[in-house]
């Protein structure tokens, strides 16, 4: 039995719901941020990150800040680039118009290479691009939270390094980290910034870095300090290391309660092999496909190999809009999100499938948000034939 | 009864004890941040920080956004500064040390007025320095959490207004909002900066601006945009304005659950006169400073006018270390801080008096607290007068 009381399955792409003991862990009593027993659990956490991005070499650097994804742009913006230097930021929706956007805020100029709606950049085209110009980071969006659209990480990253390797490679994995596999060293990635709130199931409030040891010695051998000081590694770095290692340390206050929270949920994730957890996301998201593909809607993802494992955006029928059918979805107790990409904001659909809606065995929200959706659509279709007769 | 379990209660200068009800909000359940019933929640929070800050003034915007305190000056410098622009930093502690730092990061030229270390510029100094350059900004903390100084908020902005009437008058009211009065309007202060964990009552992890008209005026006629992505007004003042006024609005997710702690500790807060607060963390510093003068102990303020009603910082006998002391406080249920301030942090402890411990009669932590600190420094001075012999 939850101990939450009865209310719609949130089933948005993020913030997801939430494990009972995660949102237990929101209410710890008060701890003070320098003492002892909040420092063994910030210091466990950073280290169970290390698990969650696979990553074993100890030059990684786990950061873990009060913020929310977005602050994760600033850290690269701010940490990894200088001011002039030129970026590559690939395009699968909103996210890389806004990440650009804080890339120029920052005074590093941002080239977009952009995919038509629900698909993404070809590699030739990436490879194209690197050989026009040096670039000192690429900016990827692992899933699209706008389109659902899922970029391959692990052949970019090789390409990157054949063409380019002086080029950093950087992951937004906000709508990834948790649900999507990130082999963090193999691949040889140097940076994933990701939040709290989606797949990794504990609430908002927190940035989540990795960075690697070829990103933090990029950022040593800066020719300015960094651009930003709240988002600083100057100011960070030395806070998380000395929490791993056990020891108190203050720059700004960190939120104990998220802490714990993220520190309930990493030892869940990390109690059995990601692999299964990432088998689970994908069985949940064919099943939620093939739904979709069966009441005759279409994917902005078009390509099964561009489809993410956590969400899928769903065109609505031609003439309906989410205020059409959001409504009649949460009536049957399921929440799901509207359009985001600016485009085509009024012709679809969200659906979040991530975290314990999809590995808790007791919980039914997947099945219960298939029919939901199903029944709402009719309605909907109903209520559209109806008002033009 | 607490539904708290038993735990020793947290007498630093933030984060604080919490309340009951305010911990609960931490586990609320999973809300889309663009869902009506959380666009009400988050918009009546930014309506009572007007209540709190004591403005009536429509002009006035308040902000919320995940971070720390830390964040506030970072939207300070990036939105109400310009590079290359002077500012005046009063000196009183760490603190302005830090925020100097913050100035300089994002191209702002920050001038240092320091006191000596326990008292705080004189007005006389101020005026002097207003005199000698033209200043964008001048800021000023209210309570130095270093050192427990109280700065004289009031004279201070007629000062400002009456010898450069355009320099914004800029609090760093991270350890005084929710203890000490601000009366925004009637003070004619431009921003107030502070946090969610201190004397407002709610655990860490928001960072809270409110700025006035006149501030928000002089950031909208700014030659450059803003300098930091995150902490940009540009990006955040349409998502607050939508907010309060119940649409939803995206930017960046907010914590709904940080969210909800901080309306329930403002319901609380607003639901008394504010006068009766102020009176009672007035009337709790009172007796914890006799306690201190008592023992014949003294603080870092010396002067009355100086000490700050929320916290106390107190010298240690000749000798003694806060590492002699701080665990016997613990042992008797109670926990303090060491020292902040860089030149004396061995010389010194800094006990926290805000928020429940002072305003709910079924707690009795101020005077368990002061019963511990006398035990705790004869059994330390007792250990030291053994290992002397």
């Amino acid at each position: 039995m939850s101990s939450q009381p009865p209310h719609p399955a949130l089933l948005i792409p993020g913030p997801i719901e939430f494990d009972d003991q995660v949102l237990q862990s929101m209410s710890h009593f008060s701890e003070s941020h320098v003492g002892a027993p909040f420092v063994k659990t910030f210091g466990e956490t950073l280290t169970m990150l290390r698990k969650l991005f696979q990553t074993e070499d100890p030059a990684s650097q786990p950061f873990v800040i009060s913020g929310s994804g977005t602050l994760g742009w600033d850290q690269v913006a701010a940490n990894l680039a200088e001011p002039g230097d030129d970026v590559l930021v690939l395009h699968t929706g909103y996210f890389a118009d806004s990440f650009a956007d804080c890339f120029e805020t920052y005074g590093v100029k941002a080239t977009q290479l952009k995919a038509p709606i629900g698909d993404r950049p070809q590699l030739d085209e990436v490879e194209k691009a690197l050989k026009e110009k040096k670039y000192k980071l690429l900016t990827v969006t692992h899933v699209d939270t706008s389109t659902g659209v899922l970029s391959e990480i692990e052949s970019l990253s090789k390409l990157v390094h054949k063409v380019s390797p002086e080029t950093l490679i950087v992951v937004d994995g906000v709508c990834s980290v948790g649900c999507e596999e990130i082999q963090f060293d193999n691949w040889g990635i140097d940076c994933v910034i990701t939040a709290s709130q989606k797949a990794i199931g504990c609430p908002a409030g927190l940035s989540i870095v990795m960075a690697s040891g070829r990103a933090i010695k990029s950022f040593q051998s800066r020719k300015v300090p960094p651009t930003s000081y709240f988002g600083s590694w100057k100011n960070w770095m030395p806070i998380m290391q000395n929490y791993e290692a056990g020891k108190p340390s203050y720059f700004a206050t960190p939120s104990p309660q998220l802490v714990h929270a993220l520190h309930t949920t990493l030892t869940q994730i990390t109690s059995v092999p990601l692999a299964d957890r990432f088998a689970a996301h994908r069985k949940a998201s064919q099943k939620v496909k093939k739904a979709v593909a069966d009441l005759g809607l279409e994917q902005l993802a078009a390509k099964p190999e561009n489809q993410a494992n956590g969400m899928t955006a769903i065109y609505l029928p031609k003439g309906m809009t989410p205020p059409d059918v959001l409504p009649k979805l949460m009536k049957r107790g399921v929440v799901f999100a509207g359009g985001l990409h600016k485009q085509i904001a009024t012709q679809y659909i969200r659906f979040g499938h991530m975290g314990v809606s999809v590995t808790d065995p007791n919980r039914d929200d997947i099945d219960r948000a298939i029919v939901a959706l199903k029944d709402g659509i009719t309605e909907a279709q109903q209520a559209t034939d109806l008002s033009a007769r």
